[in-house]
């Protein structure tokens, strides 16, 4: 595993310039200070990551309805640029706030620290959902203080992400597989996706949903109920 | 020098890496077919790791008890040598496997596979504790396909152990910091120690017990029924 950054990567931490450690130690500082802000005010912090088009935000088109009688819940969202889909959480109706990383591949904890503070997150929150900038391989190295870390692959990247893209699988604590509805016209292997999530880090749960017919979404509701009720 | 071993033969790095390789891709498969079949019968796996003497079998041994009523537990005990702390363990009347290793550093997911066929572990089970062999370093190497892996460090062992051995608290889910009474005694700054865990890994939560006094222990019990609980 990197000595460096924790990605599992043989020797990775040999390829990282000075300068990155530096910018790796800058964001593992303002991580813990979220952390502590975050569970001094009771709040559990999820960060979706996952490539472009993957569902993220329609994963939380479903979710955040579901959720929002038992939980009061906000989101930050994460995106190169366009607020398109902060409008698409505003329509449910909880405060979210846009990042526009202008150009920049993933968030970090810093972005994600002032997004709290522009929030006005008090204990009267239970969630915040961070949705990262479309990206399967650098959000990886960035964690932002969040408490879970959900991978979102849809079934038209191929059952093989999590043997390829292994770095955003091995500190992730949820594996969802969304676009299920897809699988009559494609080739993916769901058992095969499985094995191979599984294989790259053993202790991650496995979902699949699909947002068309709903199948799936109650298992995970109920791993997102759970989670947000974590003891610390 | 080389970069495995540092034994200064020049490319022999080039000649260990390939079987490194061979022997995680191993375990991983083992690990996830443990994991698969853990999941079938509903058994909750929890990696305890830790250094020599940090306090892995007492916390077994104040936990349990507590959680006997609630749940069905098993036990796999890993030592280089002897049956001591399985001894232990038999007599809080759960059944308990010992893996010897007669040497090897870390429990891996095969023998852990064996272990599990040992107990005869069915879905009347609800929870399988490892009980890894002491040690700060390998066993991060070595995923068995629990559900959650546990770093134990004892207050005597020093704030710094987050900073020095990272490896071992990035996939961690929880830090336990043992030995709590002995503060007054020694320099163990508790605030620096949840610093530096939380800037190696944002995600693991912090407990603190004695069991001594018995403090800390409600928080970790809660945090144990939580997890027990884990949907997938």
């Amino acid at each position: 595993m990197c000595k460096e950054c924790g990605c599992g990567e043989l020797n990775h931490e040999e390829n990282i310039l000075p300068v990155g450690r530096e910018i790796l130690a800058e964001n593992a500082h303002h991580a813990a200070h979220n952390k502590e802000h975050l569970q001094k005010i009771g709040v559990v912090m999820f960060n979706l990551v996952g490539s472009p088009g993957a569902g993220k935000t329609t994963l939380l088109e479903k979710t955040i309805p579901a959720l929002s009688r038992e939980f009061k819940i906000a989101v930050v969202e994460g995106d190169l640029e366009t607020d398109r889909d902060k409008k698409r959480i505003d329509s449910l109706g909880v405060p979210c706030f846009q990042i526009c990383t202008h150009g920049a591949c993933h968030l970090d904890a810093n972005m994600v620290h002032h997004a709290l503070h522009e929030l006005e997150l008090d204990d009267s929150f239970d969630i915040v959902f961070i949705e990262n900038v479309g990206n399967l391989v650098c959000p990886a190295d960035f964690p932002l203080g969040e408490d879970f870390r959900i991978v979102v692959i849809s079934t038209p990247e191929g059952d093989d992400k999590p043997e390829k893209y292994p770095t955003i699988f091995w500190g992730s604590d949820v594996v969802v597989v969304s676009k299920m509805d897809l699988i009559p016209y494609i080739d993916f292997q769901i058992d095969g996706c499985r094995k191979r999530s599984y294989e790259v880090n053993s202790k991650a749960r496995f979902f699949t949903v699909s947002a068309k017919s709903d199948d799936g979404f109650e298992k995970w509701l109920e791993w997102v109920r759970w989670a947000a009720k974590t003891p610390r």
